[in-house]
């Protein structure tokens, strides 16, 4: 698979939803597969919270892209037919600008002052990409979660450049819950002792614990209680395996293990940032409603929920697919088993993976 | 309504179920109504998880017991026909023995070297204080959540000194995801930089921000995500309100708010003691299986759970019922509607006390 990684510079930057404006701006962009010659091929796929440009293939440290399971030769986004790009949002931690970025002005890192940034300033970012690469329009714009947020918004504020657009364990806007969740993963942030109010890369530092405690509440959600139960049960941790001496129960230990991987790579500032875009898009908020805002909607949409998503409940889905439906908007809604709660997206089984296929090449 | 307030003292001390033994313990008792010369009117009330033993009335600070909806004269649990007992449990922080107490070894705070206590310690340490008020039987034990399983407990140590069991909003054993949240909650306070081990007593601080995050999250398991969605939706909080200026939402600013609250009040260590107790229980753990567990019951029992609970949700309620069916125990489960998720227990509505009155009175 031809797989290409490269950071990009817009000089001309972009203004955000907040008013705040980057003067410029970079993105850590990848590309699997080859553009055709009428660049009628082009898919985008857009990343959750914490995904990042490396969606598909294998890295030298033999790590797979966060949706290698559906992008690559022959499968469900195949390759060797679609030219796919994935991009590090705007905000993010891997190589995009974002708050580990140097400021121009002051010469240092922006921390906490990277300003914020939206979905809808996400998908604008991608479209400054676009006509960059002179991609006239996407054959797909995809992705799941907040991923899936992004697809909706492209079909809502570029209906002429998107053909199709695939929304996956998403919703048009984060519920309450979602937002009480993120919020108290932002609170374990903020409380860090080495947080120093985002500016902890002046310090020396980086706040792990905080980062830690809120991907393990992260974790909670993203996996449905059955596959956890299951999964780990009442299971005591074996005492040889123990990443902590107190530690009880296996799904304790699994929770502390993969907090700690990731408070490694995971920047603190972008995990505020990112959720906090999360919680404030609302397609429907400033246009009266979501029927109202999809009304322009030309692209042919592919609504997927799972029914172990309990992040993104398949209502979510439901509620999208109700309004494409009383706008008219040719639109498929469909909710599958998936065995990995709101995760089921980034995993293929057959049926998932078919009705990807066959919907990107329809 | 007569209310007694004592802190009760048992110098024989008590053997616990992790091998450890507090040679003497103290007891923060109190009680409502007044006991009958028969001492057939005696009704133990069990706390939850942030309880204590202040379950009815109105204390100099206006502030009202945790079940003053329910307990009371002519209320459900009629205090003009019963007495009414609740006990702040061992290795709480509310003047019982716990991590705050003195360790008379040490002339030090406990702290985190207070005895890991069980559901099954604090049936022991109740049945003790039974012993020392003369009170040959319990018209009735009760609680809600962790309450409950204590009740259930008590069915099944003691069926010879319970003639019924109230079970509210409870289950026979924590779920792995019931044990996952509480792990993040400790994780936060363990992580908190005034932790120090559960120590701080001695440093003289306190780990605040650890309990205030490990609050949010349990607010959030407590409420039902329709209440929180009718309740806060998405809605702004007003900026003279906000008690930070980085709230956007008003759920966020309640989540703070009510952590802040609580962070003022509660123990750490006694936190993550009462979440591993809850963590640890399992009525059916040593037996081969909550049936065989229930087999001794002589108690009629009353199970109820709420729609709206998704910590204990109605589906525990009803294992615990099989388990009693199929062991021709008198026992009768209902699932209530509730507005208030998991915490519905706590209010009076009509058919909830209604049900109550009823079975107590019977």
């Amino acid at each position: 698979m031809k797989t290409k990684t490269e950071l990009m510079f817009f000089t001309d930057g972009i203004d955000l939803e907040s008013g705040d404006r980057l003067d410029a701006f970079e993105l850590m962009v990848e590309s699997y597969g080859k553009l055709n010659e009428s660049k009628s091929n082009a898919v985008l796929v857009c990343h959750a919270f914490s995904g990042n440009h490396f969606a598909a293939g294998k890295n030298d440290d033999g790590e797979t892209g966060w949706w290698n399971q559906i992008i690559g030769p022959e499968k469900a986004i195949d390759t060797n037919k679609f030219f796919v790009i994935c991009c590090n949002n705007l905000g993010g931690c891997s190589g995009s600008s974002g708050p580990k970025s140097i400021n121009p002005k002051t010469n240092k890192a922006y921390g906490s002052s990277f300003p914020q940034v939206s979905v809808s300033d996400w998908v604008n970012s991608q479209k400054i990409l676009m006509d960059k690469l002179n991609i006239p329009s996407w054959e797909m714009v995809l992705g799941g979660s907040l991923g899936g947020m992004q697809a909706l918004q492209w079909s809502i504020a570029y209906p002429e450049k998107i053909k199709k657009a695939g929304i996956f364990a998403a919703a048009a806007k984060s519920s309450t819950q979602n937002i009480a969740m993120n919020e108290v993963a932002r609170e374990s942030i903020r409380k860090d002792k080495n947080f120093h109010d985002g500016n902890y890369i002046e310090q020396g530092v980086i706040p792990k614990n905080g980062i830690k405690t809120a991907r393990m509440l992260g974790h909670i959600t993203y996996l449905s209680e059955k596959h956890m139960n299951s999964r780990f049960g009442r299971k005591f941790q074996d005492d040889d395996s123990k990443v902590d001496q107190d530690v009880d129960f296996e799904v304790e230990n699994y929770l502390r293990y993969k907090g700690e991987k990731f408070s490694e790579v995971f920047d603190a500032n972008t995990y505020i940032l990112m959720t906090k875009a999360m919680d404030g898009y609302d397609a429907a908020g400033k246009l009266n409603g979501l029927e109202n805002a999809l009304e322009g909607v030309a692209a042919e949409l592919l609504i997927i929920g799972f029914y172990s998503d309990w992040l993104y409940p398949p209502e979510r889905g439901k509620e999208i697919q109700i309004a494409a439906m009383n706008n008219n908007i040719k639109s498929s809604y469909v909710v599958l088993d998936g065995d990995h709660g709101h995760d089921s997206f980034l995993f293929h089984n057959d049926q998932y993976s078919q009705i990807i296929r066959k919907f990107i090449q329809s």
